[in-house]
């Protein structure tokens, strides 16, 4: 079983993603460490950014993955070598080319407009063409399972024309997404029985079945998937590689990827995601944070004795990890599990224990959730459980926000912060009271906290919790800060999207200063 | 075949999504529109909300829904009269309820730990406890498929005893989602054939299959799909209603819903998404926003010819729109299609109607979104279709927001109005900064316009657009207004909190004064 990574061609026809050449070498070098076989990698002959792409790629020292590059088979009624795009193939610099062809007789007539045996000709003399000039070549058959299903022979045709030229896989293609798994498992059985050359399939997610279409395929004989990492693509996207791997590898034991690799999945997502500027679901199968993540509080205690109960794999073999958000949903037994990775000493049934879980509640009535926010539930817990002298102190902020001759004029924030026996004013400015206050927090605190400059906001939400109260509603905050490479959320709630914004604030600068066991610059002086 | 759609119980359970009361209500509501047969709503034992909403809810007028508590079957060892949980099921209202239990003998030896027969006891006399009681009986069998691949006779003899305690349907449950398309389909099929009770499945999305198989599972005999409207639930989620209820009905001529009210799932998908106050992700199936777009060349070429070339379905079925991101703006249509309705004598192509379509093209670019917001729209439109004079004028707004003594101390605000020739100068407090400002206006508008003592703001939503840019990013307000039986919507976006919702509060009030033809205090004396 091969793995044919389309991420920079297909996944680049993903409305919202947009690569440049720097994204496209990245990505090449990450989908070769994760040992994928095929990097399909994108149409040298139709985009000049891809021209240029593949230029650079060639001298890329890849371990496992084999560049193809891709695009249409001849134009019609010309020999191959008047053809640009069949050029622009063979001159790629890869060692494999895709071209892809009529499957179904419907759009031969209606799109391409010309004869069932011009059609047929175009296909062969494309895969020939590439073929004599040294490239291994996977035939792509458009529409084939649509084409099967309006004329079987009229399909099965297309994939013997580019046998004959010499392809060396045959491609079947659910362009449209609406294939489903019974016709996929019985049509990829009689294609996979009647040809010596191996079977590829390439799915698109428009009924929700791209997956489950790729398993059942590679049960019913094909012997490699076409798919994206993430399962970007147009429209719905393409088949998620990232659920279809584990789902061969490790559910049915069929090799993709070199089984030490594997576990490099859950991160190589995120970079992927990272690369497209785009964030990884949650909620992605696998490599999503919440993949193992357990909520109810019933599931959680079960995980908890026994994981598997709960799971269907390890987390571990695909480089994920269990978590246990807390939440009011979730019961004790999670909360306690997050308190005893934090503080390994700690009795569970000690009154601090029990202390945290007091307060744990009390803030969840009044709006506060802590899944997401795991700097805010150390920092409760911590001062709870340790002695804990505060960094600083909030004396006051008044913002001032302004409105006037039909302009939105900002906000400016005025901070007064005590650190030690100091106090500091400082001022800012901002497009919002939120935004001038942390300008001036900050201004104030660098002066005694100078590694407080590292820490970047890099992101904010604001969730209105009782939405009925309309203007009046308690709103809940998440900030989410980076410092280096290090990332952390917190959490504020308060009748007051200000207020709840200083408390997220507050809880991200105490917790790094915790973190890098800040000393105020007076303190050192001391 | 049926649908349950568990959004607002196992959905609920998703990382993220917590609902209020109100929440639930609406989102009631809506499902019921969409002629969904079952809405499990809650678990009336475990939370002290569901407790409350279950009170509300049996107020609500359904037309096709049937509400379903969702709980526990009865503890070991003690007889059903003595379990509060099944008690809470039996009083919470609903004329149907599901219990689960376990039908995979590990869970009985490890997480149970019980003995076999009585675990069979748990679920028949809890069955049989709710029928007495008058209630249609869902049995939830948990782990269904493990525990049929562990031991079929153990998970055999569960679903026996729910059918002696008079169950009147049996659910599969693929509690863990790692069961696959094949096993589905033969392990469904045995079932359905040795019971005389219709079969419900029930999936998560594990694998990246739980679409798959619950179409599957409907192929193989069950006659009823357990899911959530937009796939959420714990860990990766659960099946996906939005694009099974198509695959099953669209595709293959599988009534789930009453087929008028098939046009309703687009729209209500991003209504259930702003209920969770969650994005409708783009390429959602069938309901994404980029279900239908063509963004290749050569596909939106294709479709423009012939649209099945390159679509599995015509999206009007399910009420989305074709889409060609690359030439042409979101959804012109759907926006055409809106304001004929809104000024019926309007001709689409005449300067006038161009003139909205460019607004909002600004205006989207800009993160405004008019989805959710009938009322702002309709505002746009009347302001460049027909003469409009403004109602008021907003000269300027101050607040002050404070922070003292380890006190948050509410805002202040000062608001300057000018309607015809006169201002008004007010103060209002409020717990924020956008609270205070609502308090002023009001007060200052309606000595001029009395009717506007008469709005409610029902709902406040705040939706952060480019949350990379932390406490600097753009955010969006959406708030509800009420006034009498009316209810309707306006947006706000701004870099700001505060002016967002000054906008929003602003269209709030003048669509209220155009709907009233409300003339002012100051205009009905001359």
């Amino acid at each position: 079983m091969t793995i044919l990574d389309s991420t920079l061609r297909d996944g680049a026809q993903g409305t919202g993603i947009a690569f440049s050449v720097e994204d496209k070498l990245a990505a090449v070098r990450l989908l070769d460490q994760l040992g994928v076989a095929y990097i399909e990698a994108g149409n040298p002959g139709s985009n000049p950014k891809d021209a240029e792409f593949f230029a650079r790629a060639r001298e890329l020292p890849l371990s496992h993955a084999r560049l193809v590059a891709f695009g249409s088979t001849r134009r019609k009624n010309i020999p191959p070598e008047e053809d640009g795009n069949l050029q622009s193939l063979a001159t790629a610099g890869t060692p494999c080319c895709a071209v892809f062809g009529k499957c179904w007789k419907f759009h031969v007539d209606c799109v391409l407009e010309t004869t069932y045996e011009e059609n047929f000709r175009m296909i062969e003399e494309s895969c020939r063409f590439l073929k004599e000039r040294g490239k291994e070549v996977i035939f792509d058959g458009e529409h084939f399972f649509d084409g099967w299903k309006d004329d079987r022979d009229f399909a099965l045709q297309a994939l013997e024309a580019a046998a004959r030229g010499g392809a060396d896989m045959l491609c079947l293609c659910d362009t449209n997404g609406g294939a489903f798994p019974q016709e996929v498992s019985q049509i990829v059985t009689e294609v996979a029985g009647r040809f010596d050359l191996p079977v590829a399939v390439h799915f698109h997610d428009d009924c929700g079945m791209a997956v489950a279409n790729s398993v059942v395929g590679v049960l019913a004989g094909a012997s490699q998937v076409q798919g994206t990492l993430l399962g970007f693509g147009e429209r719905c996207g393409n088949a998620n590689l990232s659920a279809i791997i584990p789902d061969l590898q490790v559910k049915l034991g069929i090799p993709c990827i070199p089984q030490e690799r594997l576990q490099l999945l859950s991160h190589g997502a995120k970079e992927m995601a990272s690369i497209a500027n785009l964030d990884l679901p949650d909620n992605m199968p696998y490599v999503g944070d919440n993949a193992f993540a357990h909520k109810a509080g019933m599931h959680a205690d079960g995980v908890l004795k026994v994981p598997r109960s709960f799971e269907h794999v390890d987390p571990y073999l695909v480089g994920n990890t269990r978590r246990f958000p807390a939440s009011e949903i979730s019961g004790r037994a999670v909360v306690l599990e997050r308190l005893r990775r934090a503080f390994p000493l700690l009795r569970l049934d000690s009154q601090e224990a029990k202390a945290v879980l007091e307060d744990l509640k009390r803030l969840e009535a009044q709006g506060y959730q802590f899944e997401g926010a795991d700097a805010s539930f150390e920092l409760l817990a911590r001062k709870r459980l340790r002695p804990f002298s505060p960094f600083f102190q909030l004396l006051y902020y008044h913002i001032y926000t302004d409105y006037s001759d039909g302009q939105d004029r900002g906000a400016s924030a005025t901070v007064k912060v005590r650190v030690g026996g100091e106090t500091r004013l400082m001022a800012g400015e901002g497009n919002g009271p939120v935004n001038a206050l942390d300008q001036a927090l900050r201004k104030a605190l660098e002066i005694f906290y100078p590694v407080l400059s590292q820490v970047k906001l890099t992101d904010y939400k604001v969730r209105v919790l009782d939405s009925k109260s309309a203007t009046a509603a308690r709103v809940r905050v998440l900030i989410t800060s980076t410092c280096g490479a290090e990332s952390y959320t917190t959490v504020g709630v308060s009748g007051d999207v200000v207020a709840a914004s200083w408390k997220a604030l507050e809880d991200s600068m105490e917790y790094l200063l915790l973190l890098t066991g800040a000393q105020s610059r007076e303190e050192t002086l001391d």
